[in-house]
């Protein structure tokens, strides 16, 4: 959906995420003659793919309560051939609340999993992104909760960097055993204690060592999570605002700009959140991948790409697994968190 | 204390808030020794300032339950001068989990306070910085809290910026109203009631818009908060060290950095924390001021220059003047709650 030029970019990311993924197909759900207009710029994914008219669309400010009723949206019927066993991933640029309800409704939490987060790559000065959740998903988390991020966040970071046993940490406001909620001491203890997960729980970090690389995955309640995500963001944004005005000062600055433009080109790059697009709810009976609304083609591709990969690794089976690991630890656990106290 | 480099730089500091502050006089704490051979290189400060010796040190690793008992340490001696009115207020760069302890002890809440709060200037593109609270003092806040949190920050917006009315919103997830925990939802309905107060609550607002200027004070719980400043702080780092190591990328982006070297010192200027240094603890029957123990003197300066002010306009009793405020109007405040359930 998104109007012309939305269908565009999509399309053109889509087309761009085909080349990079030979054997996928598509079934895309939207405005058909819009869809069918865009592929006639892309032969290559028209002959990869199926169009599916939505007659509904869920809008920006759309409650998730309004959204859940709109079945003939794009979004509900892309789940909806997730549920059916018709499509392997989910992949959309619409409104987040409203994804997440349906996704939730039609696909269900995962056994072993009390809720779902929504997680994505952040990048790094080490040698690969880290893997953040809860970005916003669920408000107020419980120390259960942020040990089952934890493992879902792990299973995604074994796929996306390659590793065996991803480092993990939990955000905080120190990195001392008593700092932060007891939510969080509670799930560090239960962490420490399962030594026989495929991770390696490394303790606390705080929000200026998100970019250091020292951690794979940051585990976090939605709410800082999403606090943290948007000021990164945010900051990254106003360093290359102040940049800007400094360069354009003064005829000397513009000129050493133009010189440096290669070298800016390399942080443009660096900072671009097209190349980190594509947000996972993680814990679903199924892979839901969330694109921004602002993404270009490359973005686009990106989120594509991400349903792509771990539709390939298959995380949900690896999650599963996992969680069998934390639950026959659990009594340890408990024991554990009552010595600790 | 810190050692020689340490006291040094504190000293330093302090000369140079002394020129700024020319009424100002000096209690210095710490090592007696140190202190009076770093004074010879300011003879003004020197004749503004009195000398005495600390004999504990309270160290960074100290728990606050431990550092409480060091009554001789400098930050014990500088909160106690503030109790007994030998001093206007406290500027420490020791232990600030310490110092929030020692100065909630010995100063006690302001009436109709039930927490302090720390507070600190953050860089805006707009006209003026905004003051951030709660960054740390309480991992968990009530909408009780988040509101008195809000009423100290716009005294302290009005002070620091010279505002009538200074433009207040709580940090979310979102800008609807239906986003975000109870507590906060609740905060947002009390201050949104109390249109007598000094302050114009304009809602919500998200990490990303910390730095655009639309607020002159944002309001979070300390976990949140502490986690947003952190990540800003960490953020503006990773961007700078990836603008250094693009300049330094190939020779002629070495070139352009000389060429372009006016303009990146304003980028580090406006960046540069000590600009923004000296965190306040509000809500306590005094004045105390946080200097990052990373401070060079131009911090250190500041941190002093930020306690100066916060005494010059009393603060204090502000706060209390306008809390008297907040409860003729907490009936009403009350069934607005009710109503919006």
């Amino acid at each position: 959906m998104g109007g012309d030029e939305g269908v565009r970019v999509m399309m053109a990311g889509v087309a761009l995420a085909r080349h990079r993924h030979e054997g996928l197909r598509f079934t895309l759900f939207g405005d058909e003659a819009r869809i069918k207009a865009a592929l006639d710029n892309h032969p290559n994914l028209r002959a990869a793919s199926e169009v599916v008219h939505a007659s509904d669309v869920v809008s920006a400010g759309d409650k998730p309560s309004v959204a859940i009723r709109k079945k003939a949206s794009s979004m509900s019927m892309a789940i909806a051939a997730v549920k059916a066993g018709e499509a392997g991933a989910a992949v959309s640029s619409g409104n987040t609340g409203a994804l997440m309800a349906m996704a939730k409704l039609a696909l269900r939490t995962m056994p072993g999993i009390d809720r779902p987060a929504l997680a994505a790559l952040l990048p790094t000065l080490g040698d690969n992104d880290v893997v953040m959740l809860d970005l916003g998903a669920n408000t107020e988390c419980d120390a259960r909760n942020l040990v089952q991020f934890a493992v879902m966040g792990a299973a995604y970071a074994r796929i996306a960097f390659d590793l065996e046993r991803p480092r993990v940490r939990i955000m905080n406001i120190g990195t001392e055993d008593m700092k932060g909620t007891e939510e969080i001491r509670d799930a560090a203890a239960i962490l420490r204690a399962a030594t026989s997960l495929p991770l390696s729980f490394d303790g606390f970090t705080e929000g200026d060592k998100i970019g250091r690389g020292e951690a794979d995955v940051i585990v976090s309640d939605g709410f800082s999570g999403n606090v943290a995500l948007k000021t990164a963001e945010g900051t990254a944004r106003f360093v290359t605002d102040l940049l800007r005005t400094a360069f354009t000062s003064s005829i000397r600055s513009k000129i050493g700009f133009l010189i440096s433009k290669p070298a800016m080109h390399l942080l443009k790059h660096h900072l671009d959140p097209n190349n980190h697009n594509g947000a996972v709810f993680l814990g679903l009976n199924g892979v839901v991948v969330k694109s921004h609304g602002s993404a270009n083609d490359k973005g686009v591709a990106n989120a594509v790409h991400v349903a792509a990969r771990l539709l390939e690794e298959d995380i949900t089976r690896r999650i599963a697994a996992d969680m069998a690991g934390v639950s026959a630890l659990s009594g340890v656990a408990s024991k554990q968190e009552l010595a600790a106290k």
